[in-house]
């Protein structure tokens, strides 16, 4: 899982402002005593002391490990079998080194073992349990930090906080009174909220429909969306967690995204003009320290390279954690006449911040996929056309082939990009949360940075009888990017309680032949077989990306499950009815519309009703966003309508010092409609612009005369804006 | 250019095996005396002191800049005019700061220039001098490092050597008589060999067909290979060099091969099954370590990050050099049933390899391009046959859409992949250097991997009545690469004197149209211009990858060249008179091969011509390679046929001692019939294997009977092997 080091976790815990707490480095100790003594050296003889220990149930050998960290008092009697009991977890046992690693890759050996570095978000796999005799104390414990050499003491409470700080959910968190766990033993006492099963033994031999509990997705996207998109996307197999936190693996159905939208906007910007190309993914720390303002939000977040092999460089390089400052140098070197230009270099790779926030998948990861395109331009008009060029590809990615409604807009001055004239964006909006996302910005950077890096050129219309005239014009430049970001927005959007739902354009597999009404005598379903087998050849001729599901050991409807869970979009059932009546039953992933379709001409039924799927997925989201985005010109109504799920449409002035009191101002209001500061859970964000609409009729007449005026300050409002709680 | 770092220069010493140098660490000082002191406070009071200086000629101001470094004895006088007039330099006169920084990053100020962190190898831009009372001396010199607070002893030749051995030839590094050219001042002397005219002002009011020979490649491919490589790819767009040395800057012609390759090679693979992903590009140190035989060979390159923002890790994270422990940890875990059977990932992404050998553009880099597939099979026949269509595409690659003859065959145990049970290739040849190139490799893992990381199921044929049975089966892996290499070796066969000559298919403009005929009067050429611009179009919506000229200011001549340095491989001139005629005049690249050809229908004649043109030069390639690669069955022949550039088939036994008994004998031999070991730039390496050649019959009958024996060791041989000198 995670190399957490001391100074993450000494950082995550600045996160939940617990600051400065303090840590003992001592000698490594094996048990309480050694600790004992080592914290009576330090001064500290009356600190509690706590234990932490890795259990692991009994379990097919085949089923992926879902162990149970306890975090306890020294002195509480945390019996596995009462554990295990309240878990309805089989047979616990204290787990073996190999899971230790696995669970806490940090510690050396057991004495080492400790919940502080597990990784961020906690595995779903993982029980995390704490004794009641912790969560709701305000002494200060002893804790180990990633080793038994050193030691950090936290309040109970803050121990608590910290642990959901790293889960899911807060109720993830199991505290258990094991006191009352005891009394009550050997009888299973009554179990923790949300448990989960037992996870299952993964497709070996789950040939009973019994077992479709254990695979189905295991949270409510409308009760629980972080445990719902984590689970989705694992059992949807789009990706898999990383043993290094922050990085995740793209699978085929997620990658296969990102090659549809590379394609679509490939070719797309090939006919404006731009050229691909491939800069190094390292940059020298001269290039990158040389545009102050620029590389100021980036910097705490720049990975550095400083060794090669056992040799230590001299000078430490950066990974890029965007390219502005690793290519135009070169455009300064390149362009040496307006013949020169315009300038459209476009390029598809990776870049790394390395956040230490809560890392989330596709949405906040430390490597991270996109496509940069950055350009120069002699007038400054060509550069202003390319950024709207460009945001109506983004557009089309989002609607057309994501089937994922966004508004495009320009952002306001405190949201642009550091170093741009101005920004525009395509917005998006999660219904589940009711909050706005950034789907992807394309800036126009003036001269700023061509003044920096001495981009220039001769002007051909410069005047040149006047000896005096200046002659060199810096270029006008733009960037422009999409991020593997827009995976995760299509999940959020169009995902459900089943799992998975894909538009059909950027589906892997668009539909899946599955085999049924079979016989329980071997070798009587070759006829089935071999006619599902034929059907899905005959879409794939057609140009649809089709498969047949014909694994042994399934019954049709774990498979149904199985399918829908991965989001393909159309289910085609095939028996020896349908066979007789030439047909075959058609059923829809996003809506579950059921019909029958006949077998012949079925490629063109086929690729019509995936067309119409696309559609109707995309206007469903669209009325969804467009009920959820509200227009309100009364401050009174800003928090209860953001309260309610929603984004807000503002006749705003677009000063950046309103927009700084609107997000405060919403924020106080909304912690004190909740009225309980301790409930960390509920949204307490204010407030922020999301856009300024390009389409400003949307909303209806602009408020005139006396009502044209700012609902949170009061000034001649300019303007329709959005604002909401964004991710 | 480079952060070329102590360390580095020890170990560029190493290499040259001017091992453990003397280095004094001291305070900085600020010219001779100071330097003196330090070194007399050293005990190397007798040591002579030397001093590097950096000269800059006059040069209109848009013209790449051409600097000069001096290295002489501390006494000798350089007089910037005689140095001028050696070179054939206007007006040199001391750099300014900007420009020291720009050629010797290290210096922090004008005291710590020095020679010996220069980047390696030397842009041709740069000119080397060294004073003759050094370069022949064998006493020892204080130089400084990259500050002026080391310095390290070496003697005179060993500079020399050092300096060849960063400068693309031997004779870039130019020593110069300072006592004679004094004598002989102020006329100017006789200039060095080899030397290079001024660089041109580029492209800015280039007007003159003079200019023509400014822009030309300044070597000739036959007579200095490495300068004539490096050359034609900057002057001709593909590349340019980066300020961190192995690193390169793909521009779009190079990037857009990379992209019909990549279109290509996707396209197949996903035929076979194969689907895309993408894993991180870091890696764990515990992961990159667990299979010990197959890291060794990557320890010595592996780049570490230490560092995010101001924060160092606590575990030390790798950029992948390649990915067989990033993603079978994950294969163990994802293949759970032989359902799962067979896992065919492939990922398109870079790879980073610290080399400290001389980097070299496209084949020796320390970041490049490349696709790797990793398969996990149930059975090893299901393997083997993909190792064999893997490669089928790889040879695809190179015949069809590079142009690029090649051998598919097996490595011999020697030269198979670490962690391979045996490794099949693609190999070139470069007929400039008569050295072999691998072109690319796929390889079968065997068990090896699986066995390693646990990747196994129950093996569905076992026979389950045998209570005692192991049913559990480890999968059969292949892996398999192709890289960016491959653009280098295409440019390597086909470029020539005039710079690149592209492949049809992988040109990122198959056709160039210019405008011929001009009128000198403004305004008259407006017919032209529009008839070329309207032939591109034409060509474009044909599907031809066409492109229009119609830049001002050059003349027709100095496009011709522009667009033959850039290898564009059809050239259609358009003027008055072919108007008239209503055809166009059609030059072929490759052959200069002219044409008059009908306008009418013309997009068909065109493409018809390009097939002609790929056909063309695919054949002829493959006809030079078949004419040097020699059949050799008796020891007396291998040295001389080798010498003579060519690669030999021979009948051999296929003994791994054999082959490096093989490789040392002919080395030998080498050195011995050159009778100079001290001309270190002729090719003194042995021979390797390159691989067993599928194809048997080429070479004609195998020896038979007593003549069946290997040539190198007399035993029985088994196959026609090729040897060569290589890449």
């Amino acid at each position: 899982m995670a190399a957490v080091s001391d100074n993450d976790i000494i950082a995550r815990l600045g996160k939940l402002s617990i600051s400065a707490p303090e840590v003992l480095k001592h000698a490594a100790v094996s048990g309480g005593a050694e600790w004992r003594a080592e914290l009576d050296k330090a001064g500290k003889a009356g600190v509690p002391l706590t234990k932490t220990l890795l259990f692991k149930p009994k379990q097919p050998k085949s089923a992926e490990p879902t162990p149970v960290l306890v975090i306890a008092k020294e002195e509480t009697e945390t019996s596995s079998g009462a554990i295990g009991g309240a878990l309805g977890l089989k047979d616990l046992r204290l787990a073996n080194e190999d899971l230790i690693k696995q669970v806490v890759p940090s510690a050396a050996s057991k004495d080492d073992v400790s919940a502080l570095p597990l990784p961020a978000p906690v595995p779903s796999t993982l029980f995390v349990v704490l004794d009641s005799a912790l969560a709701s104390s305000s002494d200060a414990f002893a804790l180990h930090l990633t080793s038994s050499a050193s030691t950090v003491l936290l309040k109970g409470t803050e121990i608590k906080a910290y642990l959901q700080s790293l889960t899911a959910t807060p109720d993830a968190v199991r505290v258990l009174d094991f006191a009352e766990l005891k009394a009550n033993a050997p009888a299973p006492v009554a179990r923790a909220p949300k448990e989960k099963k037992e996870a299952a033994p993964k497709k070996e031999v789950p040939k009973k429909d019994d077992d479709l509990y254990e695979m189905a997705i295991q949270y409510k996207k409308d009760e629980d969306f972080p445990g719902w998109y984590t689970d989705v996307l694992i059992k949807g197999e789009m990706l898999d967690y990383y043993d290094i936190s922050g990085c995740y693996i793209l699978r085929p159905p997620s990658y296969h995204i990102w090659q549809d939208v590379t394609a679509f906007f490939d070719g797309e910007i090939k006919k404006l003009g731009v050229q691909d190309c491939y800069f190094p993914m390292f940059v020298s720390k001269a290039r990158l320290e040389k545009e102050k303002d620029h590389i100021e939000g980036f910097a705490p977040e720049v990975a550095w390279v400083t060794k090669a092999g056992k040799s230590d460089l001299e000078e430490h390089i950066a990974i890029r954690p965007t390219s502005e400052t690793v290519m135009y140098p070169y455009y300064a070197k390149w362009i040496k006449s307006h013949r020169d230009l315009p300038l459209k270099l476009n390029q598809w790779n990776s870049v790394v911040r390395w956040e230490f926030k809560n890392p989330q998948p596709f949405l906040r990861t430390r490597e991270f996929l996109w496509q940069e395109g950055h350009t120069a331009h002699l007038d400054k008009a060509g550069a202003d056309q390319e950024v709207l060029d460009i945001l109506e590809l983004y557009r089309q990615v989002y609607t057309d082939l994501l089937a994922v409604p966004v508004v495009p807009g320009k952002k306001s001055e405190n949201e642009k990009f550091a170093g741009a004239d101005y920004t525009t964006t395509v917005e998006g909006f999660i219904p589940t949360t009711g909050r706005g996302i950034q789907g992807a910005t394309s800036h126009h950077l003036g001269q700023n940075f061509s003044k920096m890096f001495d981009i220039n050129v001769e002007d051909p219309n410069a005047d040149r009888s006047d000896p005096n005239a200046i002659t060199k014009i810096n270029v006008f430049q733009n960037s422009w990017g999409l991020s593997t970001r827009s995976i995760g927005v299509m999940v959020m959007i169009h995902g459900d309680d089943q799992g998975l739902v894909f538009p059909p354009k950027v589906a892997l597999h668009q539909v899946v032949v599955i085999p049924v009404g079979l016989s329980k005598v071997e070798g009587q379903n070759k006829t089935i077989y071999d006619a599902c087998q034929k059907l899905a050849d005959e879409l794939s001729a057609g140009g649809v990306r089709a498969t047949v599901d014909l694994r042994d050991g399934y019954t049709p409807g774990w498979k149904f499950n199985d399918w829908e869970m991965r989001g393909t979009p159309l289910r085609l059932e095939l028996g020896p009815r349908d066979l007789a009546s030439k047909s075959a039953l058609a059923v829809r992933r996003y809506d579950n519309n059921k019909s029958s379709m006949p077998l012949d001409n079925i490629v063109d039924s086929v690729k019509s009703t995936l067309v119409d799927i696309q559609k109707s997925m995309y206007e469903n989201a669209k009325a969804k966003m467009d009920k959820h985005i509200i227009p309100v010109t009364e401050w009174k109504d800003v928090t209860p309508t953001l309260d309610a799920k929603n984004i807000l449409a503002i006749p705003w002035c677009e000063d950046p010092q309103c927009e700084d009191d609107l997000k405060d101002r919403s924020r106080a209001e909304a912690e004190a409609a909740r009225g309980q500061a301790e409930d960390s859970k509920a949204p307490s964000s204010g407030a922020k612009s999301l856009c300024i609409p390009f389409d400003q009729q949307r909303f209806g007449p602009f408020p005139q005369g006396e009502k044209q005026c700012c609902p949170q300050c009061g000034k001649k409002a300019s303007k329709w804006t959005l604002f909401g709680r964004s991710y």
